[in-house]
């Protein structure tokens, strides 16, 4: 992972050079802290050293308990989707990978309706083994193998804590189960199990993403002109502190599509805390060109976009043609045309002194992929330790869960109380 | 559609009752101001006319020509795809649609290899017949037609401007042509031919949408009391002047993702001018409570939430269970904890200030999506308004498609030189 900071100088909101100097000196402090952390597995950081201490051994001994399946079915939501998501979506293989991260019934329904599921591994990811969402949903996916005849015991993996329901149906049906990597929240766990078991049993070489997360991890340095990584974070951090409270992520490429999904979970649950953080914005190049970026060009001064996009594609010829002045595009190519449409986006942001800033990986592959996953992590937590912020908690989260549980009478909790307090101010339709 | 408003009285930001009352005298003279625009045809205005001029049998009759395909495919990019999209991807069929609608080699290499060329239709859409990324991929489309043995000017239908490159292209082979409305912009067209081919060609019942759109050009008034959109318009303006620069959309749907995107493109390229403007960001009810919600209730205080729902939907029980502490869940439904997580979400993001608009439709069908759509439609034209804003171009998306081209060797533009000028700070991995 490159990345370019050019376009952060003297923008609107923007950075000096003399900024990233003075900044220079609290990046040297919070990785030494990062870097502690690490050593001493301390939640949260642990997340950090995946690369070493996830095994993929362990995923393929389970996984070789399978014949190749048509289908992979994930049942998770949140952390528990989102890692596998961003990889499996980046890659083509012929197994196709399904989530199953909202409850949705009308999206359940029509997921079990067209999944081959005795041909569909179900790989189950709750690391408590108690989310209402997954667990549901689960049952709903339980029922649906009974009724198609088919054995769910023989098809399912479990990836969860030591212990829990999750853990005692394993043991209890003796089915293949994986441990959740301790102390790493789960919107940190893409290089552990709960990432790794859909690329692997997709055919995706684990291994290569791991040593692309290894990669990241030798980058780390105590100076954010050694380690693009933190000099991510440190800029974001930096022009967030000046205003840009949106952070725009706009990558070129489709394939990494559900990855700007998984940022958006990185950032905004990592960083949205105590009247901080930045708000991750979610784009396309080029589609987005033709409508977001009116609003980043011309909108509020309180945006950063990055720009994301591999160096090197496949590609596609534009056929020749005598269409009416579109003679210029025949003979050039797709990704010619989609990286003219990357830097006129660049220097049109530029020209309106929108910061923004350059993130490049060769290719869309598994190392390039762990790479660019493991350095955006390393830019959260650094971005973290710059605002002194609980990068690796999540309480606004908890406060909702109780109050649907109470609703459901999974208990009594005072937050489902305040939902009957609602005040209405209602506007109807005649 | 209806909207509940109560949830943005004294929030931070926040609007009063007195707030609103002063707001309403605003609201009355933009809507003669709207109204005058629509008896006179104008630029933009007439888009809130489309339920009434648009011609389903113009439509019905092109299809007409076809056999009931396998597939769709929309060769379009921004307005040209996305109210397809959206209305396409909102409802179920058997015919499938895609949309290419980005210039990525990979992901247009992967469709073609997929789709059935022989059964699929080809829906070519460009107002101009100029944009240089859907003409490059209709070339491609045209040509792996050829190579599949396919004869293309049986399979394509144009949606064009009265004259250019795809209507002279139509008019040499026969093609079926429709006709894009004059005076529409791209992001206000859902409801035209741009919008209804696809889910004509799907089997879905186009006049149910415009009878939609019809209901929400009936509900338009000159009080927000009175106007679920202006109230939707009025509020989210209010709120944005007040520091609510982010409007997070969260439908409680999954059929209604696409649904968002549109939203993302009307709101921003319509409303992000002259440094003001409100930043969509694109959620996902229940999944996004477990990321985002914790930046919204504790990050920064600019932002509105939007939560949108169909009040009644398809059901799916859970199955009972013994896992513990998990009884609770069975014999309840999935419907049930999806409502319970939006009850939750909402109150949650009230008890901590955060202001939110809730915003019910009856279900996801043909007549509510029709009216959502027209509803946001005349919502942004309401805020354009209050805002003095020129609601209907879009200059700095021209700025980019200026400097492309002339990277392209497609004419001589300045905007492309400024390519050139990148100010360079890289930091590499070593």
């Amino acid at each position: 992972m490159n990345v370019d900071l050019g376009n952060t100088i003297e923008t609107t909101p923007g950075l000096t050079d003399e900024t990233l100097d003075r900044l220079d000196d609290r990046v040297a402090a919070a990785h030494d802290r990062i870097v502690a952390g690490m050593e001493a597995d301390e939640f949260g950081y642990a997340a950090l050293t995946l690369p070493e201490t996830t095994d993929p051994e362990a995923i393929r001994a389970v996984m070789d308990q399978f014949d190749r399946p048509a289908a992979v079915l994930t049942v998770g939501i949140g952390g528990s989707a989102l890692g596998a998501a961003a990889i499996s979506n980046a890659l083509e293989s012929d197994v196709d990978a399904h989530f199953l991260d909202n409850v949705d019934p009308d999206a359940v329904d029509a997921l079990l309706a067209d999944l081959p599921l005795a041909e569909t591994v179900v790989n189950v990811v709750s690391k408590s083994g108690t989310t209402a969402e997954t667990l549901a949903n689960f049952l709903v996916v339980r029922e649906a193998m009974a009724e198609a005849g088919v054995d769910w015991t023989e098809r399912t993996i479990v990836t969860t804590g030591e212990e829990g329901n999750l853990r005692s149906l394993a043991d209890e049906h003796g089915l293949p189960a994986l441990d959740v990597p301790d102390g790493v929240p789960g919107r940190f766990s893409a290089l552990s199990t709960v990432g790794l078991v859909v690329p692997a049993l997709q055919g995706h070489d684990i291994e290569a993403v791991l040593a692309g997360g290894r990669d990241g991890m030798d980058a780390l340095a105590g100076s954010l002109y050694e380690s693009p990584a933190y000099a991510y974070g440190a800029a974001t951090y930096a022009l967030a502190e000046r205003g840009a409270l949106t952070n725009a992520v706009m990558p070129y490429a489709e394939s990494l599509e559900t990855f700007a999904e998984w940022f958006a979970q990185l950032w905004a649950e990592s960083l949205g805390k105590d009247g901080l953080g930045q708000t991750p914005a979610r784009a396309l190049g080029a589609t987005d060109q033709h409508s977001q970026l009116q609003l980043y060009r011309a909108g509020p001064p309180d945006k950063i976009v990055s720009l994301i996009r591999p160096t090197e594609r496949a590609d596609t010829t534009i056929p020749e043609t005598d269409l009416d002045g579109l003679a210029y595009l025949g003979g050039s190519s797709l990704a010619d045309l989609l990286d003219a449409e990357f830097a006129a986006t660049e220097a049109s942001l530029a020209a309106a002194d929108v910061p923004n800033i350059r993130v490049e990986i060769e290719r869309v592959d598994e190392r390039s992929l762990g790479e660019l996953l493991y350095g955006m992590e390393a830019a959260c937590v650094l971005y973290g330790e710059l605002a002194s912020i609980s990068t690796f908690t999540q309480p606004a989260v908890e406060w909702g869960k109780k109050a649907a549980r109470g609703l459901l009478g999974g208990g009594d909790f005072p937050e489902a109380d305040a939902v009957a307090d609602k005040r209405e101010l209602r506007i109807e339709q005649s």
